[in-house]
């Protein structure tokens, strides 16, 4: 591997790991380059300003994301049973980076969602963008659940049940405990038709 | 009202304004003070640091918290009444904030959860009892609705109505359409009990 694809790779990996434990207005330049043992110099042959970087890293949670959903929303399970697998599964990335650094980040997008939204327009769309793939993902993964249900009806639902799996998070991060998102995930099963659960 | 009084309301009002717009990382002490039109020498008379002022401002959001709680959760109504009216008043709150400033700032709490929790214990506990607060509030709002279920269960539903509520502001926020909040009240309802619903 070149030294600098391995440097622009550092740069994307300690963005990753700053925007999660403070945020991107706490996350510098000169703090991103320290961490990566990247010269300053080097972030611009890269990244034309922090917020191109930002935008790199949100790309490599987007297919986080997505290989989450992957393993959750599989025709194996019900629709209500890949409902609270997401849940699971949540809760024990939580579970897993407060082992490795104390806290519980939260979700990437939720997180830049509320600090973002209302100062960069181009953050906002990127972020409704994904968070909308991610509600149509869920939505096909019930509409099994309610093959009679108009689409608007499943559309809602599957809302609802992404509102509550972020919200669940919130509390979780607030409290510092991610098995209260384990938890929600039976609340979430409520959601899906009631012909499913 | 005295000149000292005055200044330090000021300087809370504008802690208020620049933490719903951009977040707390974002409102340094100079902005703050500029806005409120007070000395930085001053700042520090009320203040010992910016996390104080913080504090304050918190404390001014969770008065106006409770003052909406107030109106929403009130005997005339049954319980999922009560929810959904809570969605729709926090709905028409956030129209009002788009229509001033033009963005959604969204809940303060949830906000500063998201931006404060992996990097201030202090803020984060303060949050935490403030959301835990909360969420009884609404236990005791839906009890009613279910007056043999034993206490758990209702603790749970309750924790899954504001996990709703806040992911519903968030996703709104993201999508700066805060109609999207009063929509997930219908789903809300869902989860308080179903003798009620």
């Amino acid at each position: 591997m070149g030294r600098t694809s391995d440097a622009r790779e550092r740069l994307i990996q300690s963005g990753m790991e700053l925007l999660h434990s403070g945020g991107y207005a706490r996350a510098g330049v000169r703090e991103i380059c320290a961490r990566a043992g990247v010269q300053k110099g080097s972030f611009y042959h890269f990244f034309a300003t922090k917020g191109d970087l930002g935008l790199a890293v949100l790309e490599r949670y987007h297919s986080h994301a997505h290989a989450v959903l992957d393993q959750a929303l599989t025709p194996e399970l019900s629709p209500a049973a890949r409902i609270e697998r997401l849940f699971q599964l949540s809760s024990e990335i939580q579970q897993q980076f407060r082992q490795e650094v104390g806290v519980m980040p939260g979700c990437p997008f939720g997180n830049l969602v509320l600090e973002m939204s209302t100062c960069d327009e181009g953050f906002r769309l990127f972020l409704a963008r994904v968070l909308r793939e991610i509600m149509e993902r869920l939505e096909g993964a019930i509409r099994t659940a309610e093959p009679e249900s108009d689409g608007q009806q499943t559309k809602h639902r599957a809302e609802a049940i992404f509102a509550l799996l972020e919200g669940a998070i919130l509390i979780a991060k607030a409290e510092n405990d991610p098995s209260i998102i384990q938890r929600m995930g039976i609340m979430a099963k409520r959601l899906v038709s009631t012909r499913d659960a």
